[in-house]
């Protein structure tokens, strides 16, 4: 039996990213989204959603670049922080000791701790009502050479990004391997 | 050292949701999609990118309507299955064994065994390249009534979704929660 709850933002995993800007002092910023995601292969892409209340909402269209950090479970804490303050009265960087990084592809910073980093160039956004959702054309994917697997990729048992549970409001790491994708399936009969 | 991946679409994590839709001849259909995830919050939107090329991509332009089906663990090679097989030639519901149940809020069906279902009326399309971005406004988000936690609220511990990890192709588990958000990032100082 199936419980309705209503016109409401639940849906699991959603996953919880840094998005860093530069804003109209140069000052890097970086707030936590969940409402992100990929959205195009080719050009490859990402959008995050934005409230125009937010501080990096001007950032994003000023600076028409941002970077998507991705942090590990062991920066939990930090990731969480930078989706409680606000770079209007903060400098998150100095206050979380992480280090902003120069994007030298984007006008954006990066954090260096940050295991998995995507730099991206703003092509679209779309007001969509409270959020604005910013679409940036990735321009590259840089990852600590330390997370890589055996052959060279990334391995996300070594990054160990985080999922977020919306609503209940629940931070959780990466479970077990359970097959591959367009293998398992080919098993179903 | 970080090491560059240049411009592709790998970041950790993301989705595996079924996107269920009914075809010009009524018949249920699903496609797996990682290229998705909320975007607004007021309306309350979820963003599925579907290439021009597949099936659901008309289906999904006529029916103006859709839902994202949430699998659990259990349903890993299901899921799997709705990404590898084609409408055009299959009814995958028939070839699973999943139920299609028709959706009395919106044109479309869901999938009766998956824990989470989340009801959309599509609101806007974007086209970004090879992918389309299809948003669609949530009117309910419907879940076993066995997946939720004391509070009555879904518990992501029940409901078990599906992580993927792109390039390297990877299902997996949710790991152990490792804090709450909007709470976690208070304690950094």
């Amino acid at each position: 039996m199936k419980k309705s709850f209503g016109a409401k933002t639940i849906i699991f995993p959603t996953p919880a990213w840094v998005v860093c800007t530069y804003d109209s002092n140069g000052k890097a910023n970086g707030m936590t989204a969940a409402w992100a995601g990929v959205v195009c292969s080719e050009p490859p892409a990402i959008g995050v959603s934005v409230r125009k209340s937010r501080y990096s909402y001007q950032c994003l269209l000023d600076r028409k670049a941002f970077t998507v950090c991705v942090p590990s479970e062991k920066y939990a804490r930090e990731a969480d922080y930078f989706g409680i303050a606000s770079g209007r009265d903060t400098d998150k960087f100095m206050e979380s000791g992480l280090t902003a990084v120069r994007s030298e592809l984007v006008d954006a910073p990066y954090i260096g701790e940050f295991p998995m980093i995507v730099e991206c160039r703003l092509i679209h956004h779309f007001d969509l009502g409270v959020h604005t959702q910013f679409v940036g054309e990735i321009i590259d994917v840089k990852v600590d050479d330390d997370k890589l697997n055996d052959d060279g990729n990334p391995d996300i048992e070594k990054i160990r990004p985080l999922v977020y549970a919306p609503t209940v409001q629940q931070y959780h790491g990466i479970g077990p391997a359970l097959g591959r994708g367009y293998r398992l399936g080919k098993t179903l009969k």
